[in-house]
Formats: C-alpha cells, sequence, structure tokens
C-alpha cells in the first residue's frame, strides 16, 4: 500500500501525477521532452538508458515501463533490453552507445561519479556534447522518478501484459499530459 | 573543467539550462513549482530539504545556492541552515520538520529506502499526505539537479558572495524563465 492516499486505479508515476498535478505539468514536460523531444539519441536509445537507471535504482515499475518502452523501439526489441540490463558490457549495442550506458551507471552513484575517462571514452566512439548532455540527464532524471515512485511505495503491477499496454500507450501519444483517466486495463475505475 | 563545452560565464545550473534551452523550460517550471509554488510547506522550509538533500549529495553549487535561499527566507537565517546541514537529529527545527529531513534523508539514499516508520513518525508529527508529497519530491528532484550539475562537471564558484546574490535573485524573481544572460556578479559577459 502507498504511504499516502493515492486511490487504488492507478499504478506508479501515473497515481502521483493525478495526486499533485501542480507538479504533474512539469515531470510529463521533462519526461515528453528528454525521451521524445529533439535530440541525436534516437527514441529507444533513451528509453533504454532511462529503463537500465531504473533497473540500477531497483525501481521495477519504471524498469519496466521504459524497458516496454525502449523494446517497442528498438530493432533488438525485449531480448535487446534484458541484455543490456543484464550487463550493457557484453550487450549487442554499439560501442557509442555501450559507452554513454556506462556514464548513465556513473550518474546513478552519484553526479560526483563521473570521470573524464568515462567523457573521453564516449568521445572516442563518436559521442557529441549533446549526447553526453543527454545521457547525464536522462540517467539524472530517473534518480528522481524512481525515488519518487518508490519513495511513496506507488503500486507496482505484475502482469507484463501491463506494461506493453503501457508502452503502446506512451509511444504513441507521448508523455505530454498527465492522465486523467485510468490507463486502458491498468484497474477498475 | 566542464566535461562540455558550457563557456565560462555561468556556473552550476544555470551554464546547463542556456546549453539545452529545450530541457530548460521543463526542469525550470518544477524548480518553480516544488520551491515556491503552492504547498503547505514555507518557501524556506521547501529550500532547506533542497539544500540538506544536496549537502548528502555532495554537490557544492546546490547546497550552497539553496542553503541560501533557505537562510534568507528562515528566521533561523545561515546558523539554522549550517546546524540542519551538520545534523538535523539536533537542529532547533520543528518536530514536524525534522521527520521531513528524515524521509528526505532516506530519498536521497534511494526511494526503497523509505519506511512506513518513518511516514508513520512524520504523521505524528502532523504531516499531512501533501507535506509528505512534496517532501519526497523535493528530496527526489534533488537527486536529479545534483546529478546534472556535478555528473557534467559544472563551474562552482566558492565566493560566498556569489550564493549570497543569488539567492536574492531566486527568491524575488523565483526561478520561472531560464537565464539568458549570465547572473550579475557571476562573471564577466
Amino acid at each position: 500500500m502507498a504511504h499516502i492516499d493515492l486511490g487504488e486505479d492507478l499504478p506508479g508515476l501515473p497515481s502521483l501525477l493525478r495526486f499533485r498535478p501542480e507538479t504533474a505539468g512539469p515531470l510529463s514536460a521533462l519526461a515528453e521532452t528528454l525521451l521524445r523531444g529533439p535530440s541525436p539519441l534516437e527514441r529507444g536509445e533513451r528509453e533504454l538508458i532511462a529503463s537500465y537507471v531504473s533497473t540500477l535504482n531497483e525501481c521495477r515499475f519504471c524498469a519496466w515501463s521504459h524497458g516496454a518502452c525502449a523494446a517497442a523501439q528498438l530493432d533488438g526489441g525485449m531480448s535487446l533490453v534484458e541484455q543490456v540490463h543484464a550487463d550493457p558490457a557484453t550487450a549487442p549495442v554499439s560501442d557509442k552507445l555501450r559507452a554513454l550506458l556506462r556514464i548513465a551507471a556513473a550518474v546513478q552513484r552519484g553526479g560526483r561519479e563521473v570521470t573524464g575517462g568515462d567523457v573521453a571514452a564516449a568521445r572516442a566512439a563518436g559521442a557529441t556534447d549533446v549526447e553526453i548532455h543527454d545521457t547525464v540527464l536522462i540517467a539524472a532524471a530517473f534518480c528522481m522518478y524512481n525515488r519518487y515512485v518508490d519513495g511513496l511505495a506507488t503500486f507496482t503491477p505484475t502482469d507484463p501484459q501491463a506494461y506493453t499496454r503501457m508502452a503502446e500507450r506512451l509511444t504513441t501519444h507521448g508523455y505530454g499530459a498527465p492522465p486523467s483517466n485510468p490507463p486502458q486495463g491498468a484497474g477498475t475505475p
């Protein structure tokens, strides 16, 4: 049960966006901009960074929902997502994405953990300033979303289909507006 | 030196807001809503939670800038801020704020660190659902801002006057719009 009264019909972040509409606006706009706005990183790559950081923070709701969004938008599908979550060092991703995932893991441990060597390695693999920036901010933002979702002990569905449906909705309609109704199939109204 | 080319005339978060105006909007709007928007917590209390979490994350730019904002808006001034940063358990704050700071410290370690006991203690000291929510989200958000500022190795001024001037500007004009010009006295244009 959640630490505060969030109702019982919405899971994870959506339950929090409904509880506090004042902060829902900027939080939704940030997710939309980071994960779907203009960026040299593909949308699937950005969702993969988000879900990977969420696994490191042990936030199942965010790891499963953004993992499903990554799987829906990357050629390797869920198999690739699971390999990255298990070990980016051996997963079949580009050298550039591998170097960016290493930076994301450093950010998850703490901002001061990112070394000049991490950044130089990403640059050597072809990463630009904007790609390095976006990786750091996505990783940092999921250190927020993960703590928000778990710090208030929101509901985490365990049916994988719930996340597939969320990903269909998010990859089609985006994160732009906070939900005013329960997502399809997430529970009874 | 910063990990990416941020120029040399702006410090900390402002240098990042200028670098990536697309994300600056939501990030500024989130800070404005969290720290200055409608909330049962006073603005000074919210800045104190933000600066305390920043000290736990060892992010000097955020700790010093939001510490100065807290000092400017709390009766105890910088002396109170320094006592809270050193040890909230013995600082002269209300039992409610002490319990909320304990929740903030748990969030800083990780979302799953917040216990039912932490929340029950805050409730027993008079905290409402919205106060508990806002505390968790402020703490989570500064786990993002801190990692963003330090993960890209932005410039941290060491002159305390720079932070006093930032606090004067922020407590007067707010966080609403990303800066298009260097803050007064932060460097040469």
